[in-house]
């Protein structure tokens, strides 16, 4: 028989496996099918990676453990689409009771500390956070440009609230903001992200 | 125009993308379908956080580092499964190619970096390497426990197969050991693993 301790993290993977199951509005760059959040979780992991030097000295493995934990709570929240505002109201209290639900399944140190890492990541306070969330913005975009407009298209997405998503990207990755811009207003002009 | 380097940076990630594609011959713990490389990718970084305290201490920032990148030649060479012989003997050279055109995506700094994480975490030669590997090998068993045999049981392989391919368990998580033998036990028993 397995300690209750390691019977309890054994039982915290096997549920995280749900986050396979959890799609975001977001299209693989093929367009093939919505992107879910556990791949996308790992494709901001090696974004941390690639991108760090942009970071300004940010702690890289922090980030690491902020991003594999971010999207967790979806497990029983769903993805909330950025962009419906109706369902944001209540993503919070949603959030909160998953991650209490989810997190609580381990040893009562291991929940805290993943707990902690979670809303570290939601709070946008430290420089991992900020950094993370800007690689979460800027993944997005690349995965709606490569698809040809993906979730923007789909959903009528005007400018306005693309530039609003991708702020972070504009204060913790600046030198990448250039970027971003370009495809928004490439997108803009091709009638993928609407005008207003 | 976003500088050279830049440039490389985010058309490597971007192909990175194609990794959520590749399916393992795992399923999914409720069996829907079979598992992607990149999603297993980022269960496996979730294990080793969840799971750090039986790597007698390993450098954990490193194995995340090693399990974000350890699948991505599978873009090009595929997912080999662990008990095709055929395969296994081709899988090194097709691996290496693919190695060297992915990860030569990147500034030549970052190819270097990210392809010798890949060549450590094949290595199974450092305690990060064999800590991942083991990870590696556990969550496979963790898959097929939960959807009732899985691959073990779709490809009739056998107790001795599954004994040598868990090897790297009993050495680098002693301590989950036993939890492995038992399961590896109870599905012989159930007939999901073959007698021999």
């Amino acid at each position: 028989m397995p300690s209750d301790r390691l019977s309890r993290q054994i039982a915290f993977l096997i549920e995280a496996d749900k986050l396979k199951t959890i799609d975001r509005r977001t299209p693989l760059t093929d367009g093939s099918r919505p992107e879910n959040s556990a791949e996308h979780s790992w494709h901001l992991g090696l974004a941390a990676l690639t991108l760090s030097e942009y970071g300004g000295g940010v702690n890289v493995p922090r980030v690491l453990e902020l991003l594999t934990v971010h999207d967790l709570v979806e497990i029983d929240a769903g993805d909330t689409f950025a962009y419906d505002a109706a369902a944001n109201v209540t993503k919070a209290e949603r959030e909160r009771a998953a991650a209490d639900r989810i997190f609580g399944l381990l040893p009562a140190d291991q929940a805290a500390y993943l707990h902690a890492a979670w809303k570290e990541f939601e709070a946008f306070e430290t420089r991992a956070s900020r950094f993370a969330n800007a690689l979460d913005r800027l993944q997005a975009l690349l995965q709606n440009m490569q698809a040809g407009g993906g979730s923007w298209t789909e959903h009528r997405i005007t400018r306005s609230q693309v530039l609003k998503r991708m702020a972070p990207v504009e204060s913790a990755l600046p030198d990448i903001w250039p970027l971003v811009l370009d495809v928004i207003d490439r997108f803009c002009r091709i009638g993928a992200i609407a005008k207003e």
